[in-house]
């Protein structure tokens, strides 16, 4: 716990009034970056303590989730709670929060309540449509953003088959909106740092919108040609042979083979090398006109194969692919090992975890040193917090 | 041309080497926040700008992915072009790139020559691996951080079925590796910020680790318990009914019925009243165990009438749901233009062209004034830029 690596937001300050993903991910990006970041969580404690496993209590995830953060828990609904948040954030750089849109307002502690307690305060907010606009107050359910954002009628194979489009996996429109948040806050506070003159922002961010922002050129090829991007599958329509194709072992093989010469060593590799020659497929727009019959060779030489065998055969052949790595595949990876991208912590509710590395790396700070701690309890730093407020203590706070 | 919005980081100066999609992306984003973006390009152009349809040899994507950017044309295997660039990192606050790992180094520019010339430069890196590492010179093609990051496992139906695990249908790797590239390179700069001691650091981001960052408890829990996250197609197995179901017109609706209240509801909206009363369905264990007679008695329904008209009807019965957006969908949707999340631009190569907003909003500025210019042709302010940059003119510039 002793740690100071040179971290480059240390010294900024940041109170969290989050629950779930969004917010406490923006912050998780925040405190891994160097900033102190408060969380403040009603008393029984942010409700995603209760996802998932648990170990006597501490829900695992949390671990990740809350680490490098200091907790302190406060009844919003109490007058002197609400004091005692505004007396952090008179210390504080910036806010983070996602709940509901005007729930702030509602409890009197709106942007301009917070602004004349601290008028350099930056404010990010993060909701499910944006703070204003007609859909405001609907219910934020989890996988809205995914779906409306545009991104979930991509992941799909084409037509309607038996089996739906599979969500992404991951709470991505939560993670991408926590992103934009983190993102746009700390700019807000480049703006205001080293500017006597300068006032505190409110930064809105939103579910839909985040997802939306990944269509790349769809948009304007809807506005200008009319067009509406239909889902592709696993396959790319316009460079063939790449696609996923079924292993021995249940598991799936992603193999790009669309260049001349790479196609030429992947139907080597696979015991074709007579298709290799065949004029059908001696370029791109062949082999994508003749698709279905290249697919089914290649699928049928797969599913001979378990999938890691069948990638190093292929890898081995100068051909691009990959197995689609389950958390097995992560935790074990040489790369993701020597990388630091999978690390053994120590951890006081758990004992030993892993945890991934910061998405992030600077030079002079090994991975291991930007877990500074692990996710503490909910309250576990009540005092030390509300003691260092109570006394306007601008210092950043370390446990 | 003249908008001067109060943006974050209106003044700080940021030099892109960047090509395709990831480092694009980072300093679009910073664009959108108000920073002077300087793209340099070969003398081609960047390869992206052949992506997609064209409107008279203009790429309609890049109206978006430059826009806010000033665009300048090198060739850096020549001597005097790699001074020019050296001396437009001299004024400059950060640079971001994403050529391979190790080619700065390579033509003789990297980070410890960079830092020679201005020891305050912020380097953002983004590459397939990271900067080291055994799969350091691996390629790094399309797929490969959606496949070894974990996503791609996930986003899949159970078991291996006709059709493999879909694409993600955006470059998702690419977008949250420049995303985390924004977020750390502005982190950086707020370090430098206003201390004349501080020097430039060096910020390594990987498209792998960063989906990886996605990956929730999944890396604790696999380490403490060896359970290995498997996909779950559309459903959630702990949640029923939850689903997504196909409709009339070929489209999906998505459900989210799984409260007891909403389930009621839900049963009767769709004809079945009988079923909610059955005391099989009375609390989600019990749904959750007979799910396939609750999502065959939905999807019955949900075949009988097109997507936007069962989501009405869903709607009127406060059942949370939602279609699949397309694009038409998101372009035409009344939330989507109210908020400005698709904005009308005239953009001088293509003529008018719908813009999506920035995925984040500040007090007092309006979407439409993010946009301050759209993607500008190669090398359109050589000029301008060389000459600001050879006086020293430490100014930001517009065009």
């Amino acid at each position: 716990m002793t740690h100071a690596p040179n971290l480059p937001l240390a010294g900024l300050k940041i109170v969290e009034l989050g629950h779930y993903i969004a917010a406490p991910f923006a912050t998780r990006l925040l405190a891994d970056l160097g900033a102190e970041v408060v969380k403040v969580e009603p008393p029984g404690g942010d409700p995603v303590r209760g996802w998932g496993s648990s170990v006597e209590g501490n829900a695992v995830w949390f671990s990740v989730h809350g680490r490098n953060k200091l907790s302190v828990t406060l009844d919003l609904k109490k007058p002197e709670d609400r004091d005692r948040l505004v007396a952090l954030l008179k210390r504080a750089d910036a806010l983070v929060e996602n709940f509901r849109a005007g729930y702030l307002e509602r409890i009197g502690l709106g942007p301009d309540v917070l602004h004349q307690a601290n008028p350099r305060l930056v404010i990010g907010r993060i909701s499910g449509y944006g703070q204003e606009g007609p859909y405001r107050d609907k219910p934020a359910f989890g996988a809205i953003g995914e779906a409306m954002g545009g991104l979930r009628h991509l992941t799909a194979n084409p037509g309607q088959t038996e089996y739906p489009p599979p969500r992404c996996g991951v709470s991505i429109s939560d993670d991408l909106a926590g992103m934009y948040c983190a993102m746009a806050v700390v700019s807000a506070c480049w703006q205001v740092k080293g500017d006597p003159q300068a006032k505190g922002r409110v930064v809105d961010v939103d579910l839909v919108s985040s997802v939306f922002s990944l269509m790349e050129g769809m948009l304007p090829e809807y506005g200008l040609f009319g067009w509406v991007r239909q889902p592709q599958g696993a396959a790319i329509k316009t460079a063939a042979p790449t696609n996923t194709y079924p292993c021995a072992d249940g598991k799936w093989l992603c193999i790009a083979g669309n260049s001349d010469l790479i196609f030429k060593r992947l139907m080597a590799a696979i015991g074709r090398p007579e298709m290799a020659g065949d004029p059908r497929f001696a370029n791109n727009a062949g082999r994508c006109d003749n698709v279905a019959e290249l697919d089914a060779a290649i699928a049928d030489w797969t599913r001979t194969k378990p999938a890691a065998e069948a990638e190093t055969i292929l890898e081995a052949a100068e051909v691009p692919c990959s197995r689609l790595f389950d958390m097995a595949d992560c935790a074990t990876d040489p790369h993701f090992r020597d990388r630091g991208w999978v690390m053994e912590v120590q951890d006081p509710l758990l004992g030993q975890v892993l945890h991934p590395a910061a998405p992030f790396r600077f030079d002079g700070v090994a991975p291991r040193d930007m877990v500074r701690w692990t996710g503490p309890a909910a309250g576990a730093h009540n005092e030390m917090v509300f003691a260092a407020a109570a006394r306007g203590e601008s210092r950043p706070l370390t446990p």
